[in-house]
This record gives structure tokens, C-alpha cells and sequence, in this order.
């Protein structure tokens, strides 16, 4: 079985990927035995958050650099990568998913996806890969595969309206659960969108891995 | 029974705390049902690490707000904390411990402990409350309890002789496992001083928050 693909937006949730959805997805691929390998695009985060005072702060950060923390230095930039080298694709949430990888926390509906992030993630959608996509990344899926792609990011009525505007159906779904699209191989969780808890967020992560590693 | 402290030293493995061993410490706090309230000083971190190429980079971070990033923004300064609220300690690794709360890394055991990580850790020795450290972090055990605490970094011969030169004791511990000073309810384990995943690093991780607990 080939690697899985891990796409990560920076590290911390309000800025970048979302710390333990990201350590949970990649202990659910390691429990069951299947290697991963993290990518993330090198370029400028949209902006850096203190998350003590929850404020932007007046520096720059680098997407794939802050990434590599998350990653224990062990990284590659998707310009390093060949989509043909990975079994499947994880996409884990964090705002870094929603203001680095597209602009949907800006945008809505009207985002655009970061190109070198569309063209990766489009790769698993053409050759009928198996994806999964994490708390608010799912926003994503259908500027991906070009709409019909039913997701869930839990049951926040703006997200989900915005999801349907751009031609995807939203189905809601506890933290515990995962949402699956059988005909796109496309597994989404609420995880921190609806999360109490680090073990809340785990139930529906474990449950989407398990379905990427099934179609794997 | 009362909150355990988890003290951090920033965010990721080179300059803070290792990400992955914070997270599965709160993982196991977490599926225990064990309330946890994530603690770190309010100080600049000795360097910031690129963690992509592993160089250090120009710049400064403040350890506190960093380790906010671990905690999704749920983090107290030290100066702002009680040790008599908590029921135990957790000090997860990463270069953070051995650069940030003391400057183990590059005075080995001559070090000093960072006076108010120092003070707070203390508390809970002098209070026989529970501690648990994890990875290089047991190199800080015996500045704080005056010595004659046997502790664990695995199996690495200089770290272990800098331990012993500190007043301290040194058990050889396999990743998976634990070492347990039931005298003065120390428990510490090698985590990525030895770990070749993260499942690896979870095993003594969960023996090492159990014992906490079953102490606390």
C-alpha cells in the first residue's frame, strides 16, 4: 500500500492546521500499521494569530516551514511531490485550511483554492483516490472534484449553506461520526467544529482515516 | 480530584515542546476523564528553530505565547497559576525543556532550572503531589528534588551520566514502558529519546499519565 498524504496548512489551529486533529489523523494512520508522508505548500501564511490574545500579530510565517514543526521537521514542500506516490490523501482543519490553502474564511462561497493545493488535491480526485477532509477543510471538497461531493462539517447552517452555493450537498453529523461520499472516496468529520474535547475529535478522525486506509 | 498541570516550553521539537508527546499526554489526561489546565512562563525562547532545515532562524518568540498554540489558546502563565489548585504535574519533552525551562542542552549538569518553572515544579515535591516528565525532561527532576530521584531518558549514555552527576539515578527504560520513583511519586519515560513513531511514543505515555493519576 502506498503512503498516505498528509496536506498540512502551518501549525495552530488559528492560523494554521489544527495541532491535534493533525497528531490524531497521523496516530490513526500509525496505529494501523500505514505510512504517511506530510506536504504542504511553500509559500507566506494570509497572516500570523497570537493564540494567546487571539489577535493578529505583526510578523510573517512560512506555510511549509511552520508545518515542519508539526511534521518533526520531516516535510516536503508539494512542489517536491508526485501525487502518483500516495495511496490516498488527509486533509486535517485549522484555519490555515480556510486562509492558506483557500480564502473560504474571506470569501465563502466565492473562494478560490491556492493553486498548487487544487491541482494536488484534484490529482486524488481524477484517479479516484481516497480523500479525507477534517473539520472546516471540507469547505474545499467541491471546488476540488467541481461540486456533488456530500460533506459535513458538523451542523453550522453558514458553512453548510455556503457548501451547498458551491454545489455540494452538507450532511450533518456528530463529532463521533464521519461522513462518507462512496461514489467520490470522500470521508469528512466535524472533529473541532463541534469537539468539546481531544477525545471527542478523536472518534469521527479515527473513523475517516479507517475509511481512507479501507479504500486505500 | 483536582486538575493536573501540563507545563509547556513552547511548540515544537527543537526550540519547545515536542508537539507529539503534549498531545497524547492530553490524549491520555483526556480519556482518563482527568480535567487538565496547560501551563507555560511568560519568557523568550532561548532560539527559534526553522524546523525545515533545522538551522536556527532570526528571530524571537515568547515561550507562553507559542505553547498557547498547543493549547488552541486555553493556557495560563506560570506567574498567574496556584500549584495548590492542581492534583500533578506533567512535563512533556522537546528541546524546549533543555533550552527554555532549564539550559540542560548546553550546560548539561551544570544547569539551572529557569527560577519560576523551578519554583512551581518544587510545589509539587515539596507537596508529594504526583509528577510525571517525559522524553528530556527527567533531566530536570533532580535540580528540582535535590537529587536521589531515579528517573529515565531511555538508554543514552551521556545524558544518563550528566543525570547521575546531578544527585540523580539513572534506569535504562525501553520506549513502551515507564520508570517509577514510587518515593517520591516520580514517573518519567523516554518518549522520543527513543520512539520511531508515534504510536511507540504513546505506549509509555499513557503508562506515565496512568501512574500520575493513580498517585494524584
Amino acid at each position: 500500500m502506498k503512503k498516505i498524504a498528509v496536506l498540512l496548512s502551518g501549525c495552530g489551529v488559528y492560523d494554521g492546521s489544527e495541532i491535534y486533529e493533525t497528531v490524531l489523523t497521523l496516530l490513526a494512520l500509525d496505529k494501523a500499521g500505514v505510512a504517511y508522508q506530510c506536504v504542504a505548500p511553500d509559500m507566506e501564511q494570509y497572516h500570523v494569530v497570537n493564540h494567546l490574545t487571539g489577535e493578529p500579530a505583526d510578523e510573517k510565517r512560512n506555510v511549509l516551514v511552520e508545518a515542519a514543526r508539526l511534521a518533526r521537521g520531516d516535510i516536503k514542500s508539494l512542489s517536491d511531490v508526485n501525487p502518483d506516490d500516495f495511496g490516498g490523501l488527509m486533509v486535517p482543519g485549522g484555519f490555515g485550511a480556510a486562509k492558506n490553502l483557500s480564502q473560504f474564511a474571506f470569501k465563502g462561497a466565492d473562494t478560490d483554492v491556492q493553486p498548487d493545493v487544487l491541482q494536488f488535491c484534484q490529482a486524488f480526485a481524477n484517479a479516484a483516490k481516497p480523500a479525507g477532509y477534517i473539520c472546516i477543510a471540507p469547505t474545499l471538497v467541491n471546488k476540488v472534484y467541481g461540486g456533488g461531493v456530500t460533506v459535513t462539517v458538523g451542523n453550522d447552517a453558514d458553512t453548510a449553506k455556503a457548501i451547498e452555493a458551491m454545489g455540494g450537498k452538507h450532511q450533518v453529523c456528530e463529532v463521533s461520526q464521519a461522513c462518507t461520499d462512496e461514489q467520490h472516496k470522500v470521508v469528512t468529520t466535524p472533529a473541532y467544529m463541534l469537539a468539546n474535547s481531544i477525545s471527542e475529535a478523536q472518534l469521527g478522525i479515527e473513523k475517516c482515516v479507517q475509511q481512507v486506509i479501507a479504500w486505500a
